[in-house]
């Protein structure tokens, strides 16, 4: 199974519309498919131009080590050598905070991961939850 | 004057809308903004992975450069090693054939860029034109 | 559908067993799943230790684009620009030449690549196509 | 001396074998040469996609340096710009924890490094050395 361009216009959208209705800043998101290519990504008017490699960053480095955001943040904050070294060896495509969120099937698989940003990292990953379960699929934040 | 994110979403929808009524394959299609930078992409359902460098490559030689990808094409067919000397100095981004279309506003000036791949490239440039054009805006293929 | 890893072996054993029955030079063999990531690689004794980065180079470019090495070639031939500025798109990930070959699983999707090396391109091909052969999928060269 | 296919096959499987036996989570091994390269790689079915470049991080700068990963995490921890800055140095293949291993045959030279990823870094060690130490070499963790 995998996310369809139509399931990612329409987690992109609930994102956004989350972010929007709690006053979060402009968001930027990214929906990578399992093999950690770029499916769709928008960046919201007002956001900062360099949006696209932070999205990337966070969801790329949960669907290439299947870990989400916030277990990378917690294995950065107690061996933070492992995750930069991880980072170079990923070509520095690896942002290890939440907003990063990994995508589940209803048979547990991974098939792809989304990256959020613009906000506090903890809100970049509701906005980004949000979006994930209005098209049926888990999110792992 | 900027693309807006409404904009980026009407000329991928039209882009699309486009080769699907003359048969060609599935698109990719990127929108940069004036920096180079990405502001929205989407890959069809059944294109290959790989779609998304392609496209940005196609796009951000336009906009860097303020070369559409037909003229980049002509000067890599008469000084092949220009256009890859270029290509290593925007590191590996920029693909210089039709296909990347520069975005300008009614002034003339340069506002973006559009990449389109997936069939070929006079047809990508037909597709990614009908999607710049459908927002009021004026398309160098 | 995916290549598992007990058919990546048996593509990978058939093809080393057709090179050694046709008298190839000691061959090299990498199978990418259809995201372009390495699943397994083997270097046969007495080849060379940059083998790696062909055979994968070979594969890369067949998945991430949904084009053939054969296909491929005769782009760069025609082409050549085109094809050294994808090779900068996609990291220098991409030598367009037979012995890239597409997986195709029985409803024609593409489920990756193997990328094969060590003898003349056209012999590294049809050491690929057996082994891919070998466990009932399709191999397009 | 150098490792053999056939024994880079056997301390794969053997590598898996032990992790299957001790619970251990899907694994991915790597086997280097004596130069850093490339001579066999396979990922479990079900081992997440970026495996490779972690393994591979793992055993490269186990041979390149000619330290074990146990000591480079001791120096990751006693001088992380250290250790971040030679990463840099080997163009990001260099991942500093447990799960990278030294290979030495009986006169104790090193003859290539194994990576191991997808546990604990320690139960990655435990599963490569098994492997190593099942074709008769030295394993140093």
């Amino acid at each position: 199974m995998a996310i369809t361009l139509k399931q990612a216009r329409e987690i992109i959208r609930v994102a956004f519309e989350t972010g929007a209705a709690k006053g979060m800043n402009p968001l930027s998101v990214v929906v990578l498919d399992a093999g950690g290519n770029l499916q769709a990504f928008e960046r919201s008017d007002g956001a900062a131009p360099g949006r696209f490699d932070i999205a990337r960053g966070k969801a790329y480095g949960c669907v290439m080590l299947g870990i989400a955001g916030s277990a990378q943040m917690a294995r950065a904050e107690a061996q933070a050598y492992f995750v930069a070294a991880a980072g170079g060896a990923f070509g520095g495509k690896m942002i290890p905070v939440p907003g990063g969120i990994l995508v589940r099937d209803e048979t547990g698989a991974v098939i792809g991961a989304v990256g959020v940003t613009g906000d506090s990292s903890d809100n970049d990953a509701i906005a980004g939850k949000a979006g994930i379960e209005a098209v049926g699929l888990t999110a792992e934040i």
